[in-house]
């Protein structure tokens, strides 16, 4: 039995969109428990489904609330009860394996670490995520705008956890990890980014990561690696404009599809045509990021996820609880830090200042 | 008259690109002269072209040589003759108003940052280029990988340059400029980007800069603002990632257009629809990227640009030329600098450290 919490609350449509996702979820997976956080008048649809149980909370992280709110003022909020659920109890075993929420990434994150702590060995949680590739299949990205300003040590735990991930949750043995750049030689790039890569190769050296080495902008969707590392101010630009570029050529293509007589016969005829490349970029297929380095589980659907986005998000914290992701980790980071010596100024400035 | 100098051995292809751009150029520019350089073997076609003469230049910058080449050893590079016809002469006029070349963006940078040095109030140049957006306009970004490691001061330099850039060669008289970051609100981002904001925003109020303020990745295909400003890490990656999803995207599109009979068949009823929509996107209609700041107006063309890219890049570095672009930044930077004074610790910081 492998057992969620989920935040029914957050979001920007609530119960509306979760509780259908949870029921779809439930059904496809019959070793599946969820405990289901939120005000109880709201959630009353699922008082009596199978494998389901009702938490109460009596508060809401609205998708605009500060951090300071989510973390100071809702202390009973459906994200705050849900994440708590992740926490040890006296004996050692917690009331879920994994949380998942669509609230706001801001305060998700920084409830989590204020609930949770980080893991031992992690300086700072990042946010993973998975990106289609042109082989048909996923880059996992990481961080994607937890943190600003990194520091090359932190740049070689998300590439820890990256790797864990992706060998948890995908299954791949020994799953390639790519250091964003701005070209592919190891002289390129910023001073901390030509250090991330020298801890890098001294890591892979030592057998404890498949080091890829450099990549650019382009490798994330041409797959070059399985994994792309960068800080989250980067990770966030880039995901953004590719949002911003898909969207304008959805734009285009549905305008050119509407021109004059001609266009919109040609819209009718290619339709199922466009109807495939519609699905085979939908990005409801990858929703849920991971939120790294937590003493738990913590997953993340888009704030204006539909039911079969978040429902998305659940398989992937299944998947992740079940094949014990978080182990995982902690055993990945603890083996792989001992590999890579510490040098003491750094340790210094590797300090806890998250942004 | 503007006459411009054109590096005919760069790029991949050379001559047999560089010059069918020329000749083009020239038929369509009656008032336009060009100095052609490079070996005069090469250019024998073009030996009696009008408005046209050929300089001699022994030797060429390879794509791959790496930057320490092309300054040093190929001291009769056809880029580096180029470039220098651009310094002025004992009575104060230059051979020709711009420059522009196909060959490797590093030695370009260098190069021509060597020869013209850079101009005052500018610690480093920087390089500029137009994406298209969905309103059918162009938006300026920069910087798109000349320096890596940015202070607030160098990007309030390149929000002025760029700023300027956009009113001389788009005609736009108070062009808005938005600072790419992780979130619209003021708070958000690194320390660096927070202290350009500030920056930003002092340098509007005085009335030298029409600041938009933040912008995300996705804003800079939405148009939002005209003018998009980063860390050339940050926009190299940007537009890398945006590269990668286009190249991605198209092989989806043959893909399924390409599958099984009905797709096929589909593909030619679509074909004049996808022809539109493939227009629309060329990236040889934005060929051309300027770098800014230094003693000349230096236009760089893809290393892969066929004649009609390249004849863009020409028609864009002959806007600049005959808009007086080197005189419109001249004067904007010593106008906004003076109404942002620099504190003392950051002039320090800002030296000359270019990547």
């Amino acid at each position: 039995m492998v057992r969620l919490s989920v935040d029914c609350m957050g979001g920007d449509h609530g119960p509306s969109i979760t509780l259908p996702a949870c029921k779809a979820f439930l059904a496809r997976h019959p070793q599946a428990e969820l405990l289901l956080v939120g005000k109880p008048e709201a959630l009353t649809e699922a008082a009596h489904w199978p494998r389901c149980r009702i938490v109460t909370a009596s508060e809401v992280v609205e998708m605009d609330d500060p951090v300071e709110v989510a973390l100071r003022r809702k202390r009973d909020s459906s994200m705050r009860v849900a994440i708590s659920q992740l926490k040890a109890g006296p004996d050692g075993a917690s009331a879920a394996q994994a949380c998942v929420s669509a609230g706001n990434t801001g305060a998700l994150m920084a409830v989590s670490r204020y609930v949770l702590k980080t893991m031992d060995g992690i300086d700072r949680p990042a946010l993973a995520s998975v990106i289609p590739n042109q082989h048909g299949g996923f880059t996992t990205m990481l961080d994607l705008g937890a943190n600003v300003d990194c520091e090359a040590e932190h740049l070689l735990q998300f590439a820890i956890m990256g790797s864990a991930l992706v060998q948890a949750v995908d299954g791949k043995a020994n799953p390639s990890v790519g250091l964003l750049n701005i070209g592919e030689e190891q002289i390129k790039g910023s001073e901390t980014i030509k250090r991330t890569g020298e801890m890098l190769r001294t890591v892979a050296a030592a057998g404890h990561l498949n080091f890829y080495g450099n990549v650019e902008g382009n490798d994330i969707f041409k797959g070059t690696a399985d994994i792309v590392v960068c800080d989250g101010f980067v990770g966030n630009v880039a995901l953004k404009t590719a949002e911003g570029l898909a969207a304008m050529l959805v734009g285009f293509i549905k305008e050119e599809f509407k021109r004059g007589i001609y266009g919109k016969l040609a819209a009718v005829v290619a339709l199922p045509v466009l109807n495939r490349l519609k699905a085979r970029v939908d990005h409801r297929r990858y929703s849920g990021a991971a939120l790294l380095g937590l003493r738990g589980l913590v997953f993340k659907s888009h704030g204006s996820a539909d039911a079969f986005a978040f429902e998305t998000a659940l398989n992937r914290a299944y998947d992740a609880a079940r094949n014990r992701l978080l182990d995982r980790v902690h055993d990945r980071v603890v083996e792989t830090m001992q590999a890579c010596p510490k040098p003491a100024a750094a340790a210094d400035s590797a300090g806890d200042k998250a942004a």
